[in-house]
């Protein structure tokens, strides 16, 4: 008689992607794509959503917002009336600084994914940790502002690293800044070559069909065929 | 006989606190007073210190430089003459968004602390976590560039209640802005009734003498007798 073989699990995930790909299985059920939206305090994410995302062509999108505390930025979007769940990271998460997948799960419940196309997870305002957590998105995109600065690139590699697009947002402060946008350019293919961007101002709306566009295209791809 | 009493350890210190307090004394024994510099990335931390260090009027200053990755702003304090050590958190720290009293107990040796009176530790770029470790500091102050909205004290209160000054940066840029001053600091007072604060720019020198003055009465702390 043969002994049964014995079946040895050697790519076992780590808890944190074990979660992201059980949200991940939810999303496609409900043929929802998902952004994981990223930029330090400030760079003007929820700006940016409030402008964009009521006025997509065809696609119903929502928002799940993470803040360590509040709900400023989830009440901005529902004022123009995008379908948005809080998720604060102190209550229960001991004041994260990022979202992890395990507390994106525990607001799924909360989420109203079969009547949306397209999700945008606002993370914590951070630029370290938020690139190191996946939490079953389909692609990341990170906002830097100019106030910020031309050398992040340099001093937070890993979040440039981590994102399909990178916003650069308030360019209308331009003429009032030393920044020097080459300068960022050269600084962001040296730590990510290729990597697109959009210059973008939520403030003047320069920019914005661009990253309108871009949205549109990045849900549709849930819409195709597997 | 009477048993020999057994002595309880009622109030252990984590381990965090436990090397804080080694630092505290090495600190001491040098007579330097130590500043945790705080804020999110790209608020000017770097600029302010490059302005105000160099002429502080009798106190020799040096700076512990936290960062992710590279040493761009310790170029910039060097280049000013300013005794500068680099710490960076992703050789040996896996990265970490934030500086812990083991990270600076490790720099200690790279500091000339005899021949210092202040030593500003310059922190990672973030609004969260480096609000919850000690160093072994004296005081704790953080930067927030009204680039980056009046609602910062309200989504990331432990920061701002952590700190002894609040100093708001880049006024310069307020006339470009739609930053409301007033709002700010109500929101402030709601999270840390009182503390004080400086507006400052570092660009134009408004508000500078101020953060000159701070500083060096921050650092005449250490010279009274104990």
């Amino acid at each position: 008689m043969h002994r049964v073989k014995v079946r040895v699990v050697e790519d076992a995930l780590d808890a944190n992607n074990t979660i992201a790909a059980a949200n991940r299985a939810d999303f496609d059920r409900d043929n929802v794509t998902v952004l994981n939206l990223m930029s330090a305090p400030g760079a003007g994410k929820t700006t940016l959503l409030v402008e964009a995302l009521p006025n997509l062509e065809g696609v119903r999108a929502g928002v799940l917002e993470g803040d360590v505390a509040g709900s400023l930025d989830a009440d901005r979007l529902a004022d123009v009336h995008v379908p948005v769940t809080q998720l604060n990271t102190d209550q229960g998460f001991g004041g994260e600084c990022h979202l992890d997948a395990n507390m994106v799960r525990s607001a799924l419940p909360s989420l109203p994914l079969s009547e949306l196309d397209l999700l945008v997870i606002e993370n914590v305002g951070n630029l370290v940790c938020p690139a190191e957590f996946r939490v079953g998105e389909d692609a990341r995109a990170m906002v830097s502002s100019v106030t910020e600065g031309e050398d992040k690139p340099l001093k937070y590699p890993l979040m440039f690293r981590a994102c399909e697009l990178v916003i650069l947002n308030k360019v209308d402060l331009l003429p009032h800044l030393d920044f020097d946008v080459e300068k960022f350019l050269y600084h962001l293919d040296g730590v990510h070559p290729g990597v697109p961007h959009l210059l973008v101002s939520a403030r003047t709306g320069e920019g914005m069909d661009e990253l309108r566009d871009w949205l549109e295209k990045l849900a549709s791809r849930a819409g195709a065929p597997a």
